[in-house]
């Protein structure tokens, strides 16, 4: 062990590190949403959206949720600034999140992002306000995970000057749509534009799919997708079209054009490309996501560590007292990862909220590769936050028992509302393939195209050096892992170029391996191309994992880097060998066999882990307050009752006839 | 590879196989369980209650679930029947499942077994005839998993010849308890049995808690649990008591007495003993929830594998349709592996039903070796089944994407239902905890005594040697574990006797490991006792949970020996091997430390797991046929929808225009 972490902790500097950059806009939430906002438990599905309807119009959306709209709409031209608020909306009430993300963020967004300015002009300020509410239908039935092969038409008519947007069949009806089934108003619907005979691929307009009286358009169907595991505030609806006449301006041209003779012009020439560019600005969506559901896994965190830090059970054969929860290894090595894993990703978020700022937040047109890998950035940090916190938040459940099966202790409800998280916003195993694309991309001539396995493969450049470019501390971070010596043996499993090096050196390894055994199945499967790529399906996403784990590694180690206060950065860095060695353990048998790890260090390895939860276990609590989640945030009955429960009972205990206590 | 499993299987020899000796209990129900005991999605909690109460009394009793009582109170005195018949109810409803587990098992069960002939004659008749619901109140809000610490007293006063029954303070409330806020007429109310002013231990009570009109009894006050997770049909309450008298006959007096002048007497002198000898014969409720996860996961698992078998996403290049979910490496490697352990959890459970069943469905006590054997065999394959099922149906709900998130497609309910069987009847951390105790017990001596940790330390012997002569097939598995050659690498991995001696190897070592370590700590830490135990505890659940594994693949092993058809044997034994290598697989890290494996064959294993679910992908489909769920329990909308979208959607790509289509 290096060194133990002094305390006290001065909890207002950890939170300063955690809140980081925006961190006004969390307070203003924190001070802003009161009890009005809290989750309701046991509600009917159609209270649940009464309410959640409610609170979207009464939302301060001056707190932060619409500001990524420019100052003339209402917005504050901070992208950043509405990322943290989803965040923030995640600990009160997901559904209030989910269904403002797709007001703002999904609906709002495109019309931003996809519209121009007459769009803008005649509908932003009222979508920012809440006055018009809509729906993103981008989703069908058929076609989720790969939205360029949507079957949905809309197809131009010179004639009458009007788009003809029809559903062919089931598979094409929009499917999942949030706000669809009871609140839109308008929804940008996306479709494959025909034009003079041909298709140009999937574009998108606003369409108005209800009128004043909130009864459905001529030409729309709107259907319920009826009840869901969890979000019961959002109001998930089914859209179907027949021949629905849609004016020619209300395609949201930024990307193609159709002329009044219905000739089609657009910046970009190639359909694919144009197509991924035009999803490449919704990027915001995944950021939110990964946020939201790490901000559901710091309240559901918070919940476990504080129930383990008053909770008792067994005799203790040194005490008068039972053993309190989190004082059982057990109960260490169930919360404390998982924790040591939510600061880390915290800062990855951190990083790439500041990023996606700075390549968004601008005038101009975002730069081509900085906007790729963000994009990969973001896909890869969702799936690795929303499978985080589907595992965290279902063990922080089972670690409070019984009571955290209750509704009336949160648990319940922040499984259920994040467990679509994995899946929607993109399939968390599709957006790893995206990451792994991303890194194979530059070595592609190799072994032939990336067509067919999902996603575009125009990607120009190995995502990877980029990413080594961006970190924030990568000279820092160069110089830790130089100053390895030769030898492994010879240094501390606690050492931070070591672990940097084990990460860097696992990813580099498993990506050459992946394109290998690519290249050789591309030379002997040339009449399956299929099983090419599909063959080494499992290697390819464990490279994405791998190079998920890096990142996140250096951002934390950057983290560390920014922070001043040396008693937080010196409980930071014990949290961060917790994390990076979690990882390490978690993947010793790969490591053990590339003899990146010797079976003695392997061991000692757990040892080590081991003494870390020792040593974090006094800052167990300290750690969970650093997310400062106000306290009536948390809406969790076992909070407020158990430890008077525990006092009661001692207090009886001590004052009992002796006698009286069974043998 | 070995072998090529020989087609095509005849599934009703596959379904024999996995439907075992109690096939036409299991046919009974998929005969007698019609529409109306389907589950209704989106229901509030009240209708559930009305609804699941409502068919616990509709419920045909002789199809099996009360089959446990003796034939005069209208049993059949059939153990494992009643189990099976749990096992198939949850694939129904697992609302219905747990309240009918409350009614006939527990309370009932309770009644049967605690109580003398006085009580079963007054009340099993009217038990088994759902005449009389009941409660089993045993869980206090302070006290889930450690029940000898209850603090609820029941103090015996001679000269009412009554006892008062209290709850001293709010920790020692009776918490979600089953049938209590609605239904529940009595309860078997455990509590600490005082008389003479000297303490005997926790007792059972059977206590009338409403009365005729369904009002709580003077000095009841019952509560209600609230809003759950899922198991929205069961109505969990509280119960505190308020100085109740309860007659002396209501004792339930089996295992120990209280005579008129309040004179305390037992069959077993030790109060520890005794209670854990109650407890035992209670082994039925793991059984039945591990039975019961199981038979949920088969339910989750033929939902994704037959939709993955019509659902397609993403071009195939050399296809002119899209590609079926079920034919990507990274879905099968999620859904094989899943479903080999749930073959192998089924055998496992099987041979746990046929012991309960010998070991308990004779007229005298049972052995009490082969009592505590089973009891540590219940407890880890409850925990082992449970965590499968909540692991596996969350993965299940993640392979159908969004529509797995929909209630209407069964997953959220499976999921949310299931999802309390991982800490109710026994959290599993607390079982494997139990298990590895009985392990380490015939060394206690070695390192003192084992109290203070949870469970009792009068098991006597060293379980394993007892479980290993159970096995059913242990001399077959003897010999091939022989005939392994001293040197691995000679030896194919997919050779059963180098499998089961992994398995062996992996549960000895880690045994003997745990014992080093406590010894060395019991000389170490006098001064902390609790860090004696503590600081080992990680390492003594994987030995637990190695031991879970040792169990199970055994009795795959012994399932395939018993099995006639050639085929379906062919089969089962490919599966065998996805299940021994995926633990491997799992394992390998601890394996390549320990020098079980060599690193060049830990790779071959991910080769040849890779290459298992290319040959078993043809039979995924027939792998859940073999469960033989009626097609009508699954109760899925896209099972009955997508297949037809799909068709409907190629018909109409084929028919369109091919300028029209985009490029």
């Amino acid at each position: 062990m290096l060194s133990h972490v002094p305390g006290p902790i001065d909890l207002a500097r950890l939170q300063e590190v955690l809140d980081g950059p925006w961190a006004e806009v969390r307070d203003a939430h924190r001070d802003g949403l009161d009890a009005r906002f809290l989750p309701v438990y046991g509600e009917t599905g159609d209270q649940a959206r009464e309410r959640i309807s409610r609170l979207l119009t009464e939302l301060p959306v001056e707190m932060g949720i619409a500001s990524a709209f420019p100052t003339e709409y209402g917005g504050r031209s901070d992208v950043g600034g509405s990322i943290v608020a989803c965040e923030m909306l995640a600990q009160v009430d997901l559904s209030l999140m989910v269904k403002a993300g797709v007001q703002w963020g999904l609906f709002g967004g495109a019309v931003l992002a996809l519209g121009t300015r007459r769009h803008h002009d005649a509908h932003l300020r009222d979508i920012v306000s809440a006055k018009t509410l809509g729906c993103f239908a981008m989703t069908e039935t058929g076609h989720g995970s790969d939205v360029q092969q949507l079957r949905t038409t809309c197809t131009y008519d010179p004639q009458t000057q009007t788009f003809d947007l029809h559903t062919p069949h089931e598979a094409a009806r929009k499917d999942y749509i949030g706000n669809a089934a009871r609140d839109g108003r308008m929804a940008v619907v996306f479709a494959q534009l025909n034009t003079q005979g041909r298709g140009y691929g999937v574009h998108a307009w606003l369409v108005p799919i209800r009128d004043a009286q909130g009864n459905p358009m001529p030409g729309v169907t709107i259907g319920d997708a009826g009840p869901k595991a969890g979000l019961l505030g959002v109001d998930n609806g089914r859209l179907s079209f027949d021949h629905v006449r849609v004016p020619r301006d209300m395609l949201l041209d930024r990307y193609g054009q159709v002329a009044q003779d219905g000739t089609y012009s657009s910046p970009i020439e190639n359909d694919s490309r144009r197509f991924f560019t035009m999803l490449g600005t919704l990027v915001r969506g995944r950021v939110s996501v990964g946020g939201a559901a790490s901000a559901a896994t710091k309240s559901a965190l918070t919940i476990a560590v504080r129930y383990g830090d008053v909770r008792r059970q067994f005799d203790r054969p040194d005490s008068e007292r039972e053993v309190l929860l989190n004082d059982y290894l057990a109960h260490q090595r169930k919360l404390l990862p998982a924790l040591a894993t939510t600061y880390a990703l915290t800062f990855a978020q951190a990083e790439l909220v500041a990023a996606l700022n700075e390549v968004q937040g601008g005038d101009g047109p975002p730069d081509e590769h900085r906007q790729r890998e963000l994009e990969s950035r973001a896909a890869g940090l969702k799936a690795a936050q929303t499978w985080h916190a589907t595992r965290t938040i279902q063990m922080c459940r089972e670690a409070c028992g019984g009571a955290g099966y209750l509704a009336e202790n949160r648990l319940p409800s922040l499984k259920a509302d994040t467990d679509v998280f994995t899946t929607f916003e993109g399939d968390n195993t599709v957006l790893l393939q995206l990451v792994a694309k991303g890194l194979l991309t530059g070595y592609r001539d190799e072994f032939g195209s990336l067509d067919g396995w999902g996603r575009a493969s125009f990607v120009a450049e190995q995502v990877r050096e980029m990413v080594l470019e961006r970190t924030a501390a990568r000279s820092l971070i160069q110089r830790l892992i130089s100053a390895v010596p030769g030898r492994d043996e010879e240094i501390a499993v606690t050492d931070r170029g070591w672990q940097l090096k084990v990460f860097e050196d696992r990813e580099d390894h498993l990506l050459e391996g992946a394109i290998r055994r690519l290249r050789n199945g591309a030379a002997a499967k040339k009449d399956h191309p299929f099983d090419i790529f599909n063959d080494v399906q499992d290697h390819v996403l464990t490279v994405a994992a791998a190079h998920i784990d890096r990142v996140t590694l250096e951002a934390f180690v950057a983290g560390i880097e920014n922070t001043t206060d040396p008693a937080v950065r010196a409980l930071l860095s014990r949290v961060c060998d917790l994390y990076a060695l979690s990882v390490i353990e978690a993947n010793k048998g790969w490591l053990l066999e590339h003899g990146r790890l010797t079976p003695a260090r392997s061991k000692a390895i757990t040892a080590v882990v081991n003494g870390l939860l020792k040593e974090l276990r006094p800052h167990l609590r300290t750690l969970v307050d650093g997310f400062a989640i106000p306290d009536s945030w948390l809406h969790c009955a076992i909070l407020r009752e158990e430890s008077g429960r525990q006092e009661t009972m001692a207090a009886h205990d001590a004052a009992a006839d002796p006698q009286a206590i069974p043998a």
